[in-house]
């Protein structure tokens, strides 16, 4: 059994190490970074900065081959390898975020396979940047939107797909862990009813690949999207994995530099995936910095032990938000439903001024709405906003006891005398 | 009269410094960046980390008004201010390079103002992220596009700008200063003839704004692109500047989290001027990290003394050039017409084989299409290619002694004996 009093991993996070007075649970908006990425992105800077692809001197393809290497990394972090095991690389396109990487499928895979009459399935669990980008593609395609819902607990029954998810569905798009619920969704399945219908899967795994390994082979995913912000890496980094054949099939979203093969004119012919996406200059540095992120995560930490911790973590706050009888949590009550995000309501206060009265004793949690307003429409919060703390393996009971007093606080100046 | 035997800067650049047998002259594809703001952007995600816009607590807040304070910086730089002299911080929008400033103008702007039968007119000079989009949007709106085409020195009379725009022209797009040919365009006059002619203009700066001041006013521009990674600030940002009514009209190109003032389950409403263009979570370690740049550029070296040395630069490296009877400059053989860079091929030889041979002396320059290939089959260029150095303020007389013995070693290794 994990000890969450102790905590080897706070020294390698020099925000985190140079602020022993705050709680920071809001690593679900974006994750603190360890030293070894810092000191990528600076040594990129000071000993290969040149740009990648463009130049055929020794620094400028000593720059494209470490940003090379990362892609073969995440391709291989992720699964995505041939049948003799090798990284398929070029399958990996690097974006600004993963808002950007699944505005790409919905501004260019979609118009492929969408008709009028159609349908895109989402879940109401979805990110702002995983429903909007859908809201405009069937839209412009004349298809329709259409939503599933899970149980009060977050779960997406069969029934539910099979209810949703039929011969005029065309794509399906949904996120893997809820960033509202922490919930992980049944991707599997939504694969296995999409494919039985001839439709595509992409899939949000903002808010998993810090918590979780991910395999495409397994989830049976034709796209996924993340970010590196969120798992430890630099800001202004998202990833796009896409299956090659549909990567190959869709047409740029950005044009420029560096995405062509040849350009006259009046036209362009574009360059093979994944550089036909990647229109202007590349935050290299950005690049080979997310690539040190993911080796501290996987090498260094260890997906294992980030289980292990987060489970406690969870376990353990939950415990103590249950002790609190204004605390309301939301969805399930079952901290093994919980992957990273706890979010919760103090009884008649607003998320706002709860996050607020706790900023004053230095615990960092996200009031809002989450980019999740239909769900928290559907969930009837109220003014749709709720309160989240967010975990991650560098986070120890001391953060959480400090949220726990800090909501105890919160209570007594709206409840004085109590 | 400056000397650029002596060298103030190179010691506040990490990678010149620490590499001394480089001669690195490739700041036109991008620029090498000074410790300042390698260490704003660790200080960023050391001391103030966390997602801006997204939180309500200390750390957020603090996150998102260097964020604020960096707009107002770029706005005050371009001379994007009111009648009282007011940085309008809302009008420049962030985006991932000049290329995807450029499409969203392509992609957003352009389908409001473009109809079957009119014109887009370009320079040729256009580097390819300023052409491609414009292909794309001509084909989008069934409209034409018109090319202006320099003298062989590389201007662009009055009568080639009368010729060119004219009643049909809706939009125009012009480089300010050439990444081939060095010479700044008289994007005045293109002003005066776009907007007689109820057109608007588009103007990349990308090349323009690390070698002299930018003044919307003065230029007469409706927008201007431009990044940070060539004006010595990090890869990943870009700068969109538009007129506010403008940006006001256009949609947003990507759509996900903080650009929204409202979502349902089948619609959005979308926020104001700038968040409105600024999906997902924005890189804003490095937007932190450009402020430090355009500070650095401006006030800690000043655009006069840029100027200066650049003018000094450019004078000794053309008069050494022309003394190698086998070099051939490409454009204006008046150095005051080249700012930043200067194009050339060795007779006979292939610039792949120049840069090649030039990188075994640790002479770094840029050798092939340099992302404008309508342009250098325009000037003939053999194999669309030609090699290119660009400078910047922190090289010296070594680096071009060192590049004009290095071509005299290209010769020689092609012409043994001579």
């Amino acid at each position: 059994m994990i000890d969450i009093d102790v905590n080897p991993y706070k020294a390698d996070f020099p925000l985190l190490a140079g602020k022993p007075d705050i709680a920071f649970l809001d690593s679900g908006a974006t994750a603190q970074r360890p030293a070894c990425v810092l000191d990528a992105q600076r040594a990129f800077y000071e000993t290969m900065n040149a740009n990648p692809l463009r130049g055929l001197y020794s620094l400028s393809v000593e720059a494209t081959e470490a940003i090379a290497k990362v892609r073969s990394q995440i391709a291989a972090l992720i699964g995505a390898v041939d049948d003799r095991g090798r990284a398929q690389a070029n399958d990996i396109v690097f974006s600004r975020n993963a808002s950007e990487s699944l505005n790409l499928v919905a501004k260019s895979f979609a118009p492929l396979v969408l008709k009028p009459g159609d349908e895109v399935a989402i879940t109401i669990m979805e990110h702002h940047s995983n429903l909007i980008p859908w809201q405009q593609a069937c839209a412009a395609a004349g298809a329709k939107l259409v939503y599933l819902y899970p149980t009060p607990e977050g779960v997406l029954t069969d029934e539910e797909i099979a209810e949703k998810i039929g011969p005029a569905t065309k794509i399906v798009a949904a996120v893997h862990v809820s960033n509202v619920l922490g919930v992980v969704n049944p991707i599997e399945n939504l694969a296995k009813a999409a494919h039985d219908n001839g439709a595509y899967l992409v899939v949000d795994a903002a808010q998993s690949i810090p918590h979780m390994p991910i395999d495409v082979r397994e989830l049976g995913a034709d796209f996924i999207a993340f970010s590196a912000h969120k798992a430890f890496g630099p800001m202004g980094i998202g990833v796009l994995w896409g299956r090659h054949e549909l990567l190959e099939q869709m047409p740029p979203m950005l044009t420029g530099g560096e995405m062509i093969e040849s350009v006259t004119e009046q036209g362009a012919v574009w360059a093979p995936v994944p550089e036909k996406f990647e229109a202007g200059t590349q935050d290299a540095a950005g690049i080979y910095a997310t690539g040190a992120a993911f080796d501290y995560l996987v090498n260094t930490v260890g997906y294992d032990a980030v289980r292990e911790r987060e489970e406690a973590l969870i376990a353990y706050a939950m415990d103590q938000l249950k002790s609190l009888p204004y605390i309301h949590i939301i969805g399930s009550l079952n901290p093994a439903d919980h992957h990273g995000v706890i979010s919760f309501n103090v009884e008649g206060i607003h998320p706002h001024d709860v996050s607020s009265i706790l900023d004053m004793s230095g615990v960092c949690i996200r009031a809002g709405h989450h980019c999740a307003q239909p769900l928290l429409a559907w969930l009837h919060c109220e003014n749709l906003a709720c309160c989240r703390a967010s975990f991650a393996f560098y986070n120890d009971k001391s953060d959480i006891d400090r949220l726990i007093a800090g909501l105890k606080a919160v209570w007594s100046t709206f409840h004085p005398g109590e």
